[in-house]
């Protein structure tokens, strides 16, 4: 049995705190469990009552005969601990902890958190809360509601998590509008022990969850969450509305570069690298998880619209197009079928348009033939109820032929408020209904992303052959000394033990061969100063650079000299550093930073000097996979310009593909880099040509 | 009298097709007129019938004994131009087609509906449709509901137009459920006679009118739309659904850089321009409309949260600041205030978290002391329904105190569906509230928005002192050659009659003094060989760059022969284009493209050969003002990169104001010019260094 099974399979429940007060939270909780018809016993527990909801009552929980799997504990916040330890000694397995007033309000609320978890982990229970609005588990052996959510929710195959018991209740509410059923639901409150992975690994086997919904606030494990949801969305869909983003966007505002590397960009990365969907409302969650509970996933992007207006049609072609879907184009014999049914003032191209006569006939023999045609993948039918058409017989017969075809089908019903509320029980099965044109598009998309996503194999972390112990030894020696920025020369070294494409350089000392370096380099080179308390090089004319040969070369020093005397500089310089100067090209940026909580956050994007300002940047956090590399690259505005435009040859997408790996591997071999940028990497049509020119690394302190 | 007062202010109305038959057009319109309490007469016409609905019929128009101002038609197509003759012949001066089956279906249905115009057009009659839903006028002295719309709708301020007549239905159902009240009602369908510009005038000064909201698929006439709607947005908000962007998408596509200018980019343009307030879907139209409605406009961008649940308000939170307003800092003496009657657990910063205990005295005292507090200009209530705490109860209390400051309340309402039904009736005058934070937050932002637009100044078109002969003279030579593109000299001449910096050249024919002609220019030049039929110059080295004096060019001039003889051209070589480098700096484009429907549309954007790809432009419709100009600059996402980033200084932004104005000033003086790109303009701190480098005009062809 797995321990989350006490919670979510138990065969008695106590609810201690349980009262026969109207409108209270004991009563309401004891209501619903009763309402649900739980599938097993149930102990109130109240020293004040003899029976509750005619029931017999017990004193405590230690006075119950029978043995308790799970108590509910709504008492006030003064009595929970003892409550809990009632339910350790009792033998309780599971505890869900309503009352409210512990880490949230900080204070002796956290104290008292504690010694609450310490209480659950002496006696092996597991516990959903405290400050929590309870959980829901529909399948039939248990039939259990522990929620004060108002009404009997619907039993079906979303499991939902909520880190929010408002929005949770928001979510049972609107739900049961549309017609959408619970498998589990789960407000975790504080998430004092059970939380959301917890939650993913009970829910991603279960044979009554179809389609997980979660309302997130925060990762409590990003890495483990990455790995779950990335093999969970493989088989079912995740749906997330995830919250928290104004914080991120006042750390994005920030003006250092590192920073566009922040907590929201990786919250972002991480759901998007584990095919989670993103929806931006509660609303927008419902309308998709309605999409992938009742009906089958789109097996392309080819849409046809089938309609009696033409307005609404409209709004949904652009909102299609928007999506990224395709508006297809009907075969000339779906054409010449449906204008055989039609009246001529129809359109028959896509959207089909039947005109506002259409009824239960139109729509059944129009949908039956869009249907048919190969060529599309996805049917949304909208319907404007006219005058003398019944909605409810057009939304059956939409139900009857959209159910005898392996397509997506998505109908939208511009009607009154009344037809939503007859719709379930009026149509069985209905297939997905939405009251806006741009809902039923939207939701396509999702399912369409999510068929994509399954499509495509995992990607497989790569491992290059490096020479991790140079790397790791300059790392670490400057982690002991305090940490802080590498010096170009530390950063050439780590960077070449790992493989990436280093400009080749050359430090000369004062009085050294000059010309037999550079030769080694190879000309075009960039020639700098040396000298560690010489900031700005070239404001006083400490860098030339386009230096093509030898006598360049001794001219350029030659004008360095003097320029460096006439700032009063000479005595600090050192030597010399010669650099291979990179052809011009294409220049990226590639980099990566850690972050508190996601671990290194790799960022690959348009690079140069407005990085900052062009923000065309892709994020994705650690295990970095061959797929996860080539799609940062797909994923900017600016990969046209990689793949070439307007005649141009497209630059080596596979020398960035392994470049992002190499970083990722390097990254993974040592957590002592604080933040890693190359910045421009010149990109080519040949690998050969391409070059890192820039690059910092800085490291953590410590030691 | 106005002559849409026919139509919006009758005494009289026949309604032509009127019948008893239950569920019928004829029925329902009848029906709806007598329970809206039409102020007057109504007479049924129809042949066949004695009396209908208990009133007398009258077998056609003409045998009513009484005038008629509004005939409205809803007789089958067939019969629709018969029934308009006798009302011409009648002296019905309105006339509203309900009857479908005219210009939209194509074939004889265009010629019924010229028919239809030109007798209408006889006998002086305005007329709304054919083929749409109908009207509603609610001003308490006429009280007319002639549409077959279920229900009695509510009165208010909102005047709607439709193009979509199924959105209308739409529109009007949604907005009875969030208690939103019309003035005005018209759904146009083929706008034969009466448009959305007619309509707006109607409305601009109409005393029952406060918001007007559009769902439009074109515009009939851009220029007069753009007029009129910027003027009335400075009195009264207009918020339109756009749709019909899907064609757009596919133009936006096409790889041509003049299509960036396109339909879709073009309608925006004039929306945007005019202060009209664009919004995705009709839900947020009524969302946005309920906001101008029932309540005042916000002075300021500066929100505060007041909530019972904690994930609403992040939600809340993140949608406004992603909204671009300001979550504020309240200020310390609220917060002590609010410490003092909050529970310790509570967060007296904003989000203000009361905790789930809060009831309608904790609404009214924090909600007080918020909208008290100076920094606060916008304020959202949420509200979760907890047990014990009667939802109508809290939203009374909300309004209450919200009605009593000058500042936006924009209530959130997260509870059950019945709580909506009920909340017309139970509250009265309510702030307006919504179902979710999302929409409220939009709102809000929309709602700044339009407090601003009203704010600024209108702005001026500056005409500026310009050589318009020497202009106009070469764009009707070459349009009188049949057009085309203009030669460089051409291009250089136009643009500097109109005070473009465009880079000084000279064209030096062979065996001319090129050395002379080099230092007229001014060093350091570019040199490019002259020929008509040389084509790829730069490909047979017949370019030179970073001339620096008369040696280099001389020298460059050397090579360039050798180069051009050993290409075998030398015969086509008929001279030396000599032109001013400009020194490297930021570039932009300007441009302008003849757009079919709305005219010249200009652009302005960040410049270079990826122009296209980054797609970082703002695009404007004439008239162009002086602020229109300024805006377009700071609209665009690289904005920063010209006010100065990373130490850079600002380059003159004046300049570039100017050259948009000079654009504008050109285009409208020459309807000549099909397109023009400057591109790259580069652009530096100092005027005197901003140069036009490479220009193209195409000339439309006639003559």
């Amino acid at each position: 049995m797995e321990s989350l099974d006490a919670i979510f399979k138990p065969k008695s429940i106590a609810i201690i705190g349980a009262t026969v007060r109207p409108g209270s939270l004991g009563r309401e909780m004891i209501n619903n469990l009763f309402n649900f018809g739980f599938n097993g016993m149930i102990f109130p527990v109240n020293p004040r009552y003899e029976y509750i909801h005619s029931t017999k009552a017990y004193p405590t929980v230690l006075s119950i005969p029978d043995p308790v799997d799970l108590a509910v504990v709504v008492v006030p916040k003064e009595h929970v601990l003892m409550a809990a330890e009632d339910c350790g000694r009792k033998g309780v397995k599971g505890l869900v902890i309503i009352t409210a007033g512990f880490k949230e309000v900080g204070g002796e609320g956290i104290e008292r958190e504690e010694q609450l978890v310490a209480i659950a982990k002496k006696y092996g229970m597991r516990m959903i809360g405290p400050n929590c609005m309870g959980v829901i588990a529909s399948p039939p052996d248990v039939r259990m509601n522990a929620t004060f959510a108002p009404g009997v929710p619907k039993r079906g195959s979303l499991a939902f998590m909520t880190q929010s018991g408002a929005l949770g209740v928001a979510i049972i509410l609107t739900a049961k509008k549309l017609n959408l059923g619970f498998s589990y639901f789960a407000s975790v409150g504080n998430k004092a022990d059970v939380s959301a992975i917890d939650l993913l690994q009970y829910w991603e086997n279960d044979e009554y969850t179809g389609v997980i919904g979660l309302y997130l606030e925060s990762f409590d494990n990003p890495t483990k969450f990455a790995e779950l949801s990335k093999r969970i969305t493989k088989s079912k869909p995740i749906v997330a509305v995830k919250s928290g983003t104004s914080e991120a966007g006042a750390r994005a505002a920030s003006s250092h570069t590192g920073s566009l590397a922040g907590l929201e960009v990786a919250a972002d990365a991480v759901l998007r690298q584990c095919g989670v969907i993103r929806v931006s409302s509660i609303e927008r969650l419902i309308d998709v998880v309605v999409g992938f509970s009742h009906a089958p996933l789109p097996k392309g992007d080819r849409v046809a619209i089938v309609t009696n207006a033409g307005g609404p049609a409209i709004m949904a072609a652009d909102c299609v197009v928007s999506q990224g879907l395709a508006i297809t184009e009907l075969s000339q014999e779906t054409r010449d079928r449906l204008a055989a049914i039609l009246p001529a003032e129809a359109s028959v191209n896509n959207p089909v348009d039947m005109i506002s006569g259409a009824g239960p006939k139109e729509y059944h023999d129009c949908l039956d033939i869009v249907l048919g045609d190969p060529a599309v993948d996805i049917v949304i039918p909208i319907f404007v109820p006219p005058l003398m058409i019944e909605p409810l017989e057009v939304m059956r017969t939409i139900t009857d032929v959209g159910r005898r075809h392996d397509k997506l089908v998505l109908a939208v019903l511009m009607a009154e408020e009344k037809y939503f509320d007859l719709m379930p029980q009026a149509v069985e099965n209905a297939v997905p209904y939405y009251r806006f044109p741009e809902s039923a598009a939207e939701v396509a998309a999702a399912m369409f992303r999510h068929y994509n996503w399954r499509s495509i194999p995992a990607g497989d972390v790569v491992t290059f052959d490096v020479d991790k112990k140079t790397a790791l030894d300059i790392l670490q020696a400057k982690h002991k000394s305090g940490g802080g920025y590498l010096s170009p020369d530390e950063v050439d070294s780590v960077l070449r033990a790992y493989g990436f494409a280093v400009c080749r350089h050359a430090i000369v000392p004062l009085g050294g061969d000059l010309a037999a370096a550079a030769k080694e380099v190879g000309y075009p080179l960039v020639l700098k100063v040396e000298g560690e308390s010489i900031v700005h090089k070239s404001d006083i004319g400490g860098v030339e650079i386009d230096i093509e040969d030898e006598e360049d070369l001794l001219e350029a020093r030659q004008r360095m000299e003097a320029n460096v005397g006439s700032a009063g500089l000479f005595q600090h310089v050192t030597g010399y550093f010669v650099q291979e100067m990179a052809r011009p090209g294409k220049e990226v940026i590639l980099g990566v930073k850690q972050d508190h909580k996601f671990g290194p956050v790799l960022m690959f994007g348009m690079g140069g000097k407005y990085v900052e300002i062009i923000r065309d940047i892709a994020f994705r956090v650690m295990p970095v996979t061959d797929l996860d590399a080539r799609q940062m690259i797909q994923e900017i505005n600016s990969y046209p310009l990689l793949e070439g435009v307007r005649g141009e040859v497209r630059v080596d997408i596979e020398f960035i593909v392994e470049s992002i790996q190499r970083l990722a591997q390097l990254v993974s071999d040592s957590e002592l880099i604080a933040e890693l940028d190359m910045n421009p990497v010149i990109v080519h049509p040949e690998r050969g040509d391409c070059r890192v020119v820039d690059a910092r690394i800085r490291v953590n302190g410590g030691g």
